[in-house]
């Protein structure tokens, strides 16, 4: 039995990622977004929404650039941290002590303590509603070498990123291998 | 120490999403992406980005509608085949078992045994490259009774959604509980 609840943005999991940017006097900041996501394939895209009203949208508009950091579950805290405050108020790579390292590629900084860090420049803007959504093209992707499994491929059970449950509002791990996608649908594709 | 691999779409985590549309002789199809996710708050919506050559694709520009449906763990096998046949060779609904049930307020069918369902109705259309995003407009959320905890609210725990590792290419649970948003940051903020 079903119950029809509204319209709401539930979708699990949503992603926790965190923009990197610099603002207008070279300063560095750093938000948190969970309505992002993997938008293309070829030119590799992201997307990310954000608010009018923050700063790291001015930042964007402006330098027409961004880095997507990739928390490890050991940074929950700072992650839910640079979700609460606005840039404008404080200088949250201060106040968390993560480190800000300016990106090869992109006019962006990224946090050199995270496992996983995109570069992208800014591709496409679309206006939705309350959020706009900011396309950028992945230029470069950095990972720790500590977390790369075979193949030189990063293995998510190292990575550890966290995911995030809308109106549950509660972060989560991964949890248990359930197998590799592209193979166990072939049982039934066989059947 | 990082290590520099180019241009990656490597987000984690992504989620699996079934997106369940009609043909054009109502027949019901479904297929997995994990290119997609919330998008904005108000009005709410979700994107999911698709390639041109899909049945889907075709489906949605015609009929303006999809569903959102998300899986439990336990459809993972059902999930990796809907995502690995097209609905031009193969009833996929047929194959699986699974149920389509016409959507209530929008012109796509749901897939009965999945936990979470949007219902979503063609909003904007978006061309990046290989894929198109179509970003829907949720009009109502259907939430299965034995999923829902404390105040009516779905619990990601019982719901017990897939995510997806690109690369990777592994399918995960959710993992252990790492702390409630928008409470845990406050350490830091109080600091």
């Amino acid at each position: 039995m079903k119950t029809s609840l509204g319209a709401k943005t539930l979708i699990y999991p949503t992603p926790v990622l965190l923009v990197g940017t610099y603002d207008k006097n070279d300063q560095p900041n750093v938000m948190t977004v969970a309505w992002g996501g993997v938008c293309c394939s070829s030119p590799p895209c992201v997307a990310v929404s954000l608010r009018k009203a923050t700063y790291t949208y001015k930042n964007i508009v402006e330098r027409k650039a961004f880095s997507i950091n990739i928390p490890s579950e050991r940074y929950v805290i700072e992650s839910d941290y640079v979700g609460m405050v606005s840039g404008k108020k404080e200088n949250k790579f201060l106040k968390t002590g993560l480190t800000a390292v300016r990106c090869e590629h992109v006019d962006a900084p990224y946090i050199e303590e995270f496992p996983l860090i995109l570069e992208c420049r800014l591709f496409q803007t679309v206006e939705i509603g309350l959020h706009i959504q900011f396309i950028g093209e992945i230029v470069d992707t950095k990972v720790e070498d500590s977390v790369l499994g075979e193949g030189k491929i990063p293995d998510v059970e190292k990575v550890k990123p966290i995911m995030f449950a809308p109106y549950n509002s509660m972060y989560h791990g991964v949890g248990r291998l359930l197998g590799p996608a592209f193979a166990i649908g072939k049982k039934i594709k066989a059947a």
